[in-house]
This record gives C-alpha cells, sequence and structure tokens, in this order.
C-alpha cells in the first residue's frame, strides 16, 4: 500500500515540495544568455557593417501577419504543417512569420510608388516554424533576409554573391571554406527536356528529384524516377547530366544560355564566386531562375548553409506591378555552426574592461564619481554594488573579465588621486584622478 | 436594375478587377521601412552603448512562452485581456510574450548556480499585448529591458537612476526635459497607515486610488475614496500627504525610513537624479519598495515615458530561492515621442556614402573593382545595377543621400585613373585607382 494514501486532503503532506514552473524555454526555442548573446551581436553585427557597406538598409515588419500570406505562398508543406497559428478576438486568422519574403513582399508592394527602385534591403527577424527540433532546425530561429528588389539585371546576381563573399570572409572564414553553388532553373529545364527528353508533365516531379539527388541513395532514385514514367536509359542520361557541371552549358542551346543571368555572371570578372550546379534547384515554389546555395567544405559539416534566388514576380499576391526580386536568407543556427567548426567562433566579450573598487563604504560615491569619468571616455566599466574585501572584489573583476582595476582610498581620494591597477601583470601607479581614463585605456591596448 | 445583374457567372465580370491581399501590416503592428528603422537603430544602438558602458549584458529569450508564466503573474487585466495566445499539436498553452520580466525570471532562475551575482542585464525584444490601439500603445512594440538581479543594496536604485540618466543625455535630452519621480511602497503604506489612518484592508484600493490620482478629476476620486471607505477628513488628509514632495519624509517615522533604499538615494551624492513623489505607485503588482516613473517635462507630451521598480522576490515561481532585482522598461514609441517632441529625433541615415559609376556597360567590372576598394576603406558604396546616362546616375547618387561619386571613363581606367566628385561642390578630380578612397574620405570629413 502507497504510504502517501494514509494522508489525508487536510493533512500537510510531507513529500509535497513546492511546485515551480519549470526554467527550460518552450521545446525548440532557446535562452541566450550573455555568452551566447555576445556571440550572436558580434557575428551579425558584423554582418549588418559588411551589407550597410554595399548599400543594403535595414528594415524590420511584425512577427504577427495575416496567415493568409503564407498559405497561398509558402507552398502546402509550410502553411499546413508548419505555421503557428492563432485567431485573434476580430475573427482574423494570424500566422507567426515563418519567414520574411511574403512580408517584405507586402512592405514592397504597399510602398512601391515611393521608392526608388532597384532597392537593396535587409532585415533580421526572428521566424518561426513548427518543426521537429534537430540539429540545424529550431522552432524559432534569427534569420538575415537580404535582398534586391525591382531589377531584372544579371548584377544582381554578381552583386548577391560578391555580398556573400564578403560576409563570410569578414567572419574569418577564406575562400577553401565555402562554396556557392549556383543554377538556373531555366538552365535546368532546358536541360531536362532538351537533353533528357523529360515531358512538361514530368518537369515538376523531376525537379522534386534533383532537389533530393544527394540526400536519397540511388536505388531510391531510380525507383522515382520510374514511377515519373522515365526509362532506364533516361535516367542514365539524367545521371550524366546532373554530373556534367560547368560542361553542361556546351550542351544547351544558344537561345537559353542567352537569356541566363547566371550564365552572364560566369563569363563576367566575377565568375570564380560561383560554381555551376545542376544539381541545385531549392524547393520553395517561387524561384524563377537562378538559385543557389552556399556550402561547407568541411567533411565534418557537409551541408547547405543557406541559400536564395530570383523570383521574377515577389509582389504579385498585392500588387498587379510586376516587381522581380533576388536575395538570400541566413539563419543564425547553421552559420553559427559553420563558424564553430572552423574554429572562427568569436569569444564572447568580457563583461567590462574596469572596475572601480572602493576601498571603503564612505567612498563609494567617490567611485562612482571615478566610473562617470571612465565611462565618458568610452571605458566600459563597474562599480560593486555591495561591500566586499578588496582582495575579493579583485577576483571578481578578474572574473567578469575586466583587464584593469580602479582602486579609490581614503588618503589618495583626499589628494584627489587613484591607484590603476593591472589585473594581468598586477603592476599599479597612483594617477590623478584626471589621469585614470588614459592610464587604464594604456593598459587595455597593450 | 443593377446592370452587374445581368451578367451570369459564365461571362467575364468587365468590373471585376483581380483581388489582391492588402499591403497594410495587422492593426497594432508596424513596419519598418528603411528610414524609420535608421531611427530606431541608431536611437537603440546609442542606448545599448551605453548600457554597455556600465557593465549591462545582453541577453535574449524566445517570442513563444508558455502561458501560465504571466496568468500566476502579470496580473488579471494582461491575462484575460491583453494575452495573445496559441495552443500548439501538443497541447501545450503558449502565448506571445507581453513582457520580459516572466521569461528573464525564468532565466535567471535556470541559471542561477552559475551567475555571479549581482548580475547587470539588458534585452530588447519585441513584446505583444492585444490593446486597442492608440496613441503611445501598439500591440507590437520593441522595449529596452535593464535590470540588477541579486542585490538587496541601494546602490543599485543609485546605478538604475544615473543610467536613466545617461542614456536619456546620449540621446541628446537635457537635464530639463525629463524628470524620474521615485517613491517606496513602503514609504507609502505608511503615510497611508500612520498619518492617513487607512486599515490594511484599505490599503490595496487606496494604492489603485493613488495611482489614478493625476488621471481623474478630483470628485471621482473622493467618490471612490467614499466607497472604500474613507471619511472626507481622511480624503483631505489624503490629498495633503500626496502633496506633500519631499516634505513628508520628515512626518514618516525613522524605522521606516531606515530600511528605504530611497531614502538612501535621497541621502547619497546621487540625490539630484530623482525627485521623491508620493503620487508614483505603478500598478504591476510585483514591484515591492522603490518604483519610478521617467516624465517628460514638456506641456506637449506630458506623460509618463517610462517606469519601473524593485521586486524583492523575483523567481518566486520558478525557484526558492529569493532572488531580487530592480530595472525598467523602455518602449520604443514613448521614447521616439519623446526625442520628436524636443527636437532629438535622428535623421535617417543615407543610404551610401559613394556611388561608383561606369560610364559605359563595359566598365561594369572595373566598376566593381573600384567600388570594393572603397569598401575595405570602410565606405559604404553602392554600383549601378543596370545602365544609364551619367546624368540621371548623378541624380540618383543624390537622392540616395550620396556625398560623392566615382566616375570610371574609358579612357581614364586605362591609365589606372578614376574621377572623384563631390555632389555638394560639384568639383572634381583625377586619381588613381589606389588613391580614390583617400580622395572620397577626404570630402565627407569636412
Amino acid at each position: 500500500m502507497d504510504p502517501r494514501s494514509l494522508i489525508t486532503e487536510d493533512q500537510e503532506d510531507p513529500l509535497a515540495v513546492p511546485e515551480f514552473l519549470p526554467t527550460a524555454p518552450y521545446r525548440g526555442t532557446r535562452d541566450f544568455l550573455p555568452p551566447e548573446m555576445s556571440v550572436r551581436t558580434q557575428v551579425f553585427g558584423t554582418l549588418y557593417e559588411v551589407l550597410e557597406r554595399y548599400g543594403f538598409q535595414r528594415y524590420d515588419g511584425p512577427v504577427l501577419e495575416s496567415a493568409e500570406i503564407y498559405e497561398a505562398k509558402s507552398g502546402q508543406e509550410i502553411a499546413d504543417q508548419q505555421l503557428y497559428t492563432l485567431t485573434d478576438r476580430g475573427g482574423r486568422r494570424l500566422a507567426l512569420r515563418p519567414e520574411m519574403t511574403p512580408s517584405v513582399a507586402r512592405m514592397i508592394a504597399g510602398n512601391a510608388g515611393s521608392l526608388q527602385f532597384p532597392v537593396r534591403w535587409y532585415s533580421h527577424p526572428n521566424c518561426h516554424r513548427y518543426e521537429r527540433p534537430q540539429r540545424g532546425r529550431v522552432r524559432e530561429h534569427w534569420q538575415i533576409n537580404a535582398d534586391i528588389f525591382g531589377s531584372e539585371s544579371a548584377n544582381c546576381e554578381i552583386e548577391i554573391f560578391e555580398l556573400i563573399h564578403d560576409m563570410l570572409r569578414a567572419l574569418g572564414a577564406t575562400e577553401d571554406m565555402f562554396v556557392v553553388r549556383a543554377n538556373d532553373r531555366t538552365l535546368l529545364s532546358s536541360a531536362l527536356t532538351d537533353l533528357v527528353g523529360v515531358t512538361d508533365e514530368q518537369l515538376s516531379p523531376v525537379f522534386s528529384l534533383v532537389d533530393r539527388w544527394e540526400k536519397q541513395d540511388r536505388e531510391k532514385l531510380a525507383e522515382t524516377a520510374a514511377e515519373i514514367g522515365l526509362t532506364t536509359k533516361q535516367f542514365d542520361r539524367l545521371t550524366e547530366v546532373l554530373g556534367a557541371g560547368t560542361a553542361l552549358l556546351d550542351e544547351l542551346p544558344e537561345a537559353v544560355k542567352e537569356n541566363s543571368h547566371l550564365v552572364r555572371v560566369l563569363s563576367s570578372g566575377s565568375a570564380d564566386l560561383v560554381r555551376f550546379d545542376p544539381l541545385i534547384v531549392r524547393g520553395l515554389a517561387y524561384y524563377t531562375s537562378t538559385v543557389f546555395e552556399v556550402f561547407d567544405t568541411s567533411p565534418e559539416n557537409n551541408r547547405a548553409l543557406f541559400g536564395g534566388g530570383r523570383y521574377s514576380d515577389l509582389a504579385g499576391l498585392f500588387t498587379a506591378q510586376q516587381i522581380p526580386g533576388i536575395g538570400f536568407g541566413m539563419g543564425d543556427v547553421t552559420l553559427i555552426d559553420f563558424l564553430q567548426t572552423h574554429g572562427l567562433a568569436p569569444a564572447p566579450r568580457a563583461e567590462v574592461d574596469v572596475v572601480v573598487i572602493p576601498v571603503t563604504e564612505d567612498l563609494e560615491d567617490a567611485a562612482r564619481t571615478v566610473a562617470t569619468k571612465l565611462r565618458r571616455a568610452g571605458l566600459r566599466t563597474s562599480v560593486p554594488l555591495e561591500p566586499r574585501k578588496l582582495g575579493k572584489e579583485l577576483g571578481r573583476a578578474d572574473k567578469a573579465g575586466a583587464r584593469a582595476v580602479v582602486i579609490v582610498g581614503q588618503e589618495d581620494w583626499e589628494h584627489g588621486n587613484v591607484t590603476v591597477r593591472s589585473l594581468a601583470t598586477r603592476d599599479q601607479q597612483q594617477v590623478g584622478v584626471d589621469a585614470a581614463a588614459g592610464a587604464v585605456a594604456d593598459l587595455l591596448t597593450p
């Protein structure tokens, strides 16, 4: 018999513990404590700078959007399975944005009259997808979106590829660590119809097959090809075509190549930025010509980091005006995995540069006065909030990553002086109060 | 007879227009186009810097939280009326965070073992409240949260007040533009019971009455006081007490004042940072002693900008460990209203510093080479994406806010030169390609 069953409701249960709510975040979402947040802000701060050096301007939009903008555009899988939806008291069906493209399409359409096209825009929203959490997949992630809207020029492709290289290089990556694999859906269509003999009806399922080419084994692919209606000979030819790389271009009709942005990129001074690869398709339905994916070249992390492409009619849901766009989305999870794989993730920043320590509680006001001077000189400076022995405070300053302390002692202070001490060398010197900031700065710049 | 009724379903309706989805954001939420986003990022970027100069470390958490953490803590009004909730397929009841405090309490509780208390943390989340949209109230806003956790020292109050002054000054505000009005709920309780004769049962409704003191007319207040059970004499005494300002402190018992952080602040070297004001209560239930609100002093915008306070047991929902906290939340809407009222809102940043213009399409690769050099020198640089006449391109560069252009001409380029031109003075000079960045930088720094 369970001894607890003897306890009646009126008695205090001696085994009861107060019930606390769980401290873990909702499954698939993440808390960013200061060390992780410091990595995130350093990495993305660097990327913002690169984007702005290209003239990309940041925008933002709401987390909540009308659900219908995803149901119409994002493909069935996302709308049915991956959308967090709710209904407000006015009966409006809302969704937490799973991606930024429909939102930016809405904004571009609504403001098309006042924009000087082409425009370069970027954003860094948090997006929600209701997926089973697994490596590289979370339910809320932070994604850089960078797009050029309103131009049909191949210069857009070149600029986007340049930008990607510069963004990754700014994070410390070298060219051997990643590769931009690019394709043009119109080239692939031509290859499939003209070289493999795929019919118009078969095109869409064959695109899906190509999309899975590197993920499934050969037997499974052959099986699917047969289901679509391809002969064994066609399947072999498809295999050849997809493996041909740049050589495939020689086999394609001039008329098709002439109109391809990607072919123009490959004949420009920026050809080295991408590798033509017939295998790149990208699942999402709205890309119409150029598509690309950036891959980690490390065998340890051999996967797509992010990708994007061109859509000829971005805002068709919202306006009759045809506005093309090309861009990419870059999520924080895969990006930081990439940096960690290559030893490029920045260390979390120290909490402060310097701590100002009053020797007694009476000197707390004095310590604050000194701290104010240091902060005005741009130094990240803290003062202890609670009285502690000097030795203990030095240990805490060291733990916080400070490289210097300023000690405010009674007699010194009466003479207008303080002691500046290096936590690395333990060297210390007495200086006038107004010289403290300079002395600390000298310690920080070796 | 309506002529359209003649049209049968099979005929094409000549009056039909294609149906487009609306381009406005969901009611009460906002799109931030680049000009507004530039203001937001400049303002908050400045605030991040000030916070970090005090040793505050940024953190972040998920938009989606378990709904129960708000239902338990945020007060009935928010939970019932103002929460956006949804249920996931696992039956978990979730909410879009309406504020950050419950999230940060969860994080602090979950990581208390590894933190070196006290900690200074800040965040800048988007929070959702389902309110009727009105001036200064939106359904999604961006709020700075700054808190010190784990210290019961009055030094926390002093630092928070110093920080607030420095944050507003960093945005260009002078001391006459705002005032920090502060109270201590324990002082107010003592004044109400000891001086006005309020009973313990009456305390809570009288606090609510004080909270409405400046918002309702005197008749309405007197009526409510009578309903609570205060006599006319008590109501008059209450009026005296609430209007007494600092003089009220002289009337309060020493034992009460001794334990008040606010009284310690008022006797420190930082007393000038706040004005003691018995009228400040703050509605939210979890504040336990110090409470404060920052007011705009402009008669045009005479309202609370933001506020905060101290809670003696922040994380009680999540842990038995008693962790005190003091901090504030600062929303973007009222803050930017304040800056606009005082003419302090920053201008949106120009899109770029400089545009590199190829005179012919053949020179596009050359222009990109020059642009790369300028970007490496830190200049925000764009190149045209589509071919246009030079005059037209100069006009577009001017509109984009560029102050200089670099013109790449055929003959110049062959000799390794480009032309650097000021858009303000129209002066131009021919320089070697590698000298272009320096020449442009000279034009930008007057």
